[in-house]
């Protein structure tokens, strides 16, 4: 594996097509954290997979489209260079060129919104990094929720911009469950396989399958963090009597899974106490997905990652050394 | 009060168990800014006083349990000592514990939630001290408002966590008063005393006086700041025609009463040109909180103490030095 | 025309009423980023032409009466003495006064409104300076946004303050134009006009002149960026299939103009890859304005200048230097 990445790396360094082809699927990969071309592939494969299967191939588009405008937008505005090859200004794009064309009717509006979405996701990334290294904090997906919720909401404003999967608007009322459903070992593993897909807005556990494996190329900790994330997650929404299609289908997974992947193993250094703490943030993204969906139920539109982002940043902000070490956050 | 206070000093250095029992004390003395044992415990009889009159008695315990529960990780968390024995992490926890097990059926789920926010809390407090120390900005309640709103928003995705006193999501009317309301002397020294115990979360006269008590017994100006900033909440409440019920129930004054504790005599000097700014921001904070009432209406969660919090970071970081001194505000 | 300001200028000087006045003038001047007392003279003849054309004057009076109050506020304040002279503290004072005269009833509820507003304004500036400051940011007219959002809101609870032209609380839903649109050269004109008129809450062409005039006397850049980013927005929502009503009202164009100004010509070296970079951000925030025009369509109240904030400050933070320059922005 070393030598194959050691062999396409010496290639980009002889080509600039290769080179931007490395940008942007490390752009992809950066999605989970992992600065890997062939994560990258893996996952594009496993969102092409997704896609195809759901009948929407026009999500993989929307997401290569997106990818691709962000990096030539980034390298028109002359971003700091280690941070543009490492794809770190390629992984909003991506989200939000997902979304878009998750949420929105296929037309030539939808591709335009996608290039100036991808392209603005640079420029917000930009102002995130500035803001966040302040507390020595990273970026994380905060560029891909706050342009994609702009862009998801100004389209109720716009009669050319059709929603087709956005939420339905409604005044706010608790949930009761009719019965108290079962959770079946079958129901178990699908919910935690799609809480793992869902990162990537797909519901298919083969393209779990892929993603787990393009974590597991780079950082065998990263993968099993992303598991161990998905089941507290699944646990968790269900003992506290979330609604069953929502943890089935992973809609309260994704974003612990991101928690637990990021305090687990990303920004501080494995060990049992960072386990613990980073147990305890999966376990409140859940509760703080729970509450997104329902604030933003009035203006129908989708919680994204935003609790991952807001309970990441609450969690690292104090930086507790739990690791015992002070070492500062290595991705901005 | 001194004598005594040095003796309780001098036994806390001996036990460890009763380290533990002053730094909860203080915890809940934090919530009005008094760091001091005393003060906690008056307010705890307040607390208790009025939940045992409105025959709500597990509203005491979940604030006792907030608090042990936000201690026990601090302690674990390793946070800044001479902060932890202030009681500077666990004010939060105790205003939680008493939020959740006011808004929320009790039943073991509840207990979980209060013991899930009561860390939370402290994470929230890091994160916030933080951030805020940027500007030498204290935290003041931040960390109870965000900590609270996300597990009171994600009930109504949880078939497990059944409000009872949450208002009722609607849709933002205009309020119009039926009829010109008198307010007569009575009325108004009501609506002066739940003010104050509102902070709390309670709406007693008797505990509003046990509330003054333990401010007086460790500052003279917090006392009389609390009851000059309620008295001038009513007013400007009533003269802008809120609606009676709220203000004679101290639910528009709460707010404020902390602003003018906090402009008036905490984090400034106190004197004429501090008064006068210090009343500026406790009629601002009435309006502010109207404005968190209507702004929260569709989400159908309740204000707490956002509208002060807001205020009074607004009017502290400009930094004016009214007071003629450079000093820093003394509490993160 | 230099020689006319330097005249005035020497008679500041020997005057405190003069400069009293000239004060108030550059900050009329500032909401168009104009430290000139002749361009805030022409804001001033353009807010009276509009005012009384419509028939309320009692908005160029609101206007008018807030900005004195923020002045006066200041001074009382200590504020820093240069950003005072330039009328830093005086813009968003008279936009809080506009603003609450245009959406609320008459009154002398309203007037002790718009001096508390006018007073608050100041120190939610000087809050944001020093917030800003931190990443050598500008405050633009966030004072202003957050002082008028909690004052409106706070209308909602109060039944001595009657709103009068606030938007109707609702449901999103989102906007299906019934039939094609065609939009002629004169709506096309229109459109153009209004979007700049309405950054002073005026819909009138011959008020937007007068803006332009103000403009021009002091900066040919601003006043052309203006036109520019008003046609580009106009262009840009009528192709996304925006309500003709708003297009055609300057409705969606108010905070683009401000931002075009802001980011082509007042923070950034004008030149082409700024024009570029400017663009794109006017351009986005056509959809900023949709979106939080729907965000807030559950709350009842209007975006103000709320887009433009969030826009430019993204586009700023990243500090990018396309002009190849590095200095500091000039406007606190």
């Amino acid at each position: 594996m070393k030598k194959l990445l050691a062999t396409w790396e010496s290639l980009c360094a002889t080509s600039g097509a290769l080179r931007f082809v490395d940008i942007n699927l490390r752009g992809v990969g950066q999605v989970m954290f992992q600065d890997n071309p062939l994560s990258g592939a893996l996952f594009i494969a496993a969102i092409a997979w997704g896609s195809f299967a759901a009948g929407v191939p026009q999500v993989l588009f929307g997401g290569l489209l997106a990818v691709v405008s962000a990096t030539l937008t980034a390298q028109w505005l002359h971003v700091e260079l280690a941070s543009l090859r490492a794809g770190l200004y390629g992984f909003n794009g991506v989200l939000v060129g997902l979304a878009l064309a998750t949420f929105i009717a296929p037309g030539p509006l939808l591709w335009t919104y996608v290039v100036l979405g991808g392209a603005v996701s640079v420029v917000a990334m930009g102002a995130t990094v500035s803001v966040a290294k302040t507390w020595g904090m990273p970026a994380l997906t905060f560029p891909f929720v706050l342009v994609t919720w702009l862009l998801l909401l100004a389209t109720y404003g716009f009669a050319g911009l059709v929603g087709t999967a956005l939420p339905a608007a409604g005044v706010v009322v608790p949930f009761e469950s009719t019965a108290a459903t079962r959770m079946d070992a079958g129901l178990f593993v699908q919910a935690t396989l799609l809480s793992i897909s869902q990162v990537f807005l797909k519901g298919s556990a083969i393209a779990a399958l892929l993603f787990l494996a393009g974590l597991a190329v780079n950082s065998f900790a990263a993968a099993f963090a992303a598991v161990a994330g998905a089941v507290l997650a699944v646990i968790t929404a269900h003992a506290l009597g979330a609604e069953s299609d929502l943890v089935t289908g992973g809609l309260l997974g994704f974003s612990p899974v991101l928690t637990a992947v990021a305090l687990g193993t990303v920004f501080q250094q494995p060990g049992l106490r960072v386990a613990v703490f980073a147990a305890l943030g999966t376990v409140f993204t859940v509760v703080a997905q729970a509450a997104f969906n329902v604030a933003l139920t009035p203006l129908a539109i989708p919680a994204l990652t935003g609790p991952f982002v807001l309970v990441t940043w609450m969690f690292l902000l104090p930086r507790l050394a739990l690791d015992k070490t002070d070492a500062a956050p290595a991705r901005s």
